[in-house]
């Protein structure tokens, strides 16, 4: 039932999001809440404009306390980066600057493989109105943008956490894409259905609904083709056995 | 210059994001917000408890009034799906439903071939604090789950409705995973690294570092690895004819 993997996610498996001169205690509140929802806690403050603790923040954090508790402070850009194998630094604009530019999906990726290597990675997010200065950027060795709409790009601090977050976490998600919901049934066996189909098949010759012997084959494999279109669970198979059944009874009822 | 693809990507060919039973503006403020961010813009709205319009949800929406603008409003589910042909529903938790669940990647991959077969898509968000009930998910053809942190999940509706957008604009993102920032310049071709060579090379022969005959051929082959390494721009490549150029000059001074 462990997932031994998982825990050891939390030490240097998990990269640090480091929030520099962050202006308003909601957004560093909204950003934690936004990392624990996709399993980072890891949280560093470069010099909050309002000081730490912020109550404001605990607020906005929605119960991500545990991160906000754990968060560490630091003066400047260089101390929270100096023990870091990796910086990635996000940025809405063009810079001047020539550096490597990823997408958070790219960046994620990379994030995977560093830590993998045993590197410690720090995720730089700038203040709010400016975001991050060249001097800034230049403690990083990879940039990330979110490629998003070039005529409306209003994301604010906390959602831009969240996408990097989140591709972090889907970039190691062995979660299948698709799955059903219903975790009492499971998809019905080849057998199941075939049982089903054989039912069916009785029912419909008993009723007179197959008596047209010509295109019988054709009207049966129809019939199949539909039910199987439908990739039934093996409860909605009994469901439908009991149909029949229910069907048959009125029929012979009539008779 | 155009882009008439993404022109056409603002009719049917974009999801229409649908609000169940909205309780707060600003969280309808926000999910607008997100939207416009990732290229969306319709939104409809199921009997929102406030009213509408809702100065609160405009105050939150940060610029993003064109989607409030532009937003209908519906007193059932059934009446703001009626002209659909696919729904998704958002859902966070396990539900007694036998129904299909994707992620957001995978159906946002659904959507956009669905739209691409001319299919007008919705996709469904419950209310804040219950999420949909099951008479509104049966609605949909395809539930939708953002597989995050188990131990804990609380996302907001905006924020669910940011990553639904987002996943759905990489899906049709044609931009490059990685690139260069500094767009004044390009990486520099074979040939403009080969004239630094030639130029560093007959630098260090004046000055007299290759002076060794028998060393002479591995010193400038290493020389080359490191350079070739740096993956150099054009103007990176001005510059160190600069920075050569200069520094042979100090040596003729000396001398």
């Amino acid at each position: 039932m462990g997932r031994p993997a998982k825990g050891r996610a939390t030490t240097n498996a998990a990269p640090t999001i480091i929030l520099v001169r962050p202006q308003l205690g909601e957004n560093i509140g909204m950003a934690a809440r936004a990392m624990l929802n996709c399993g980072l806690s890891s949280l560093r403050l470069v010099a909050p404009r309002d000081g730490w603790p912020n109550p404001k923040a605990e607020r906005a954090a929605s119960g991500a306390d545990v991160v906000l508790d754990k968060a560490k402070v630091f003066d400047t850009v260089e101390a929270a980066v100096a023990d870091m194998g990796r910086v990635v630094a996000t940025t809405a604009r063009n810079r001047e600057l020539s550096q490597r530019i990823v997408t958070p999906r790219r960046a994620a990726a990379e994030i995977r493989s560093w830590t993998a290597e045993g590197d410690k990675v720090g995720v730089l997010f700038g203040p709010e109105r400016t975001g991050l200065t060249n001097d800034d950027m230049v403690q990083a060795d990879t940039a990330l943008s979110i490629p998003l709409n070039p005529q409306f790009s209003s994301l604010n601090i906390a959602q831009a956490v969240l996408l990097v977050a989140y591709e972090w976490a889907m970039a190691g998600e062995e979660a299948p894409a698709e799955r059903m919901s219903d975790h009492s049934t499971r998809p019905a066996t080849k057998d199941e259905l075939q049982n089903l189909f054989d039912h069916l098949e009785r029912a419909l010759d008993q009723s007179g609904f197959l008596r047209h012997k010509a295109m019988r084959p054709a009207m049966v494999n129809n019939l199949r083709a539909l039910l199987q279109r439908t990739a039934m669970t093996e409860q909605e198979v009994r469901s439908f056995h009991g149909v029949i059944k229910f069907l048959s009874k009125r029929k012979h009822d009539e008779e």
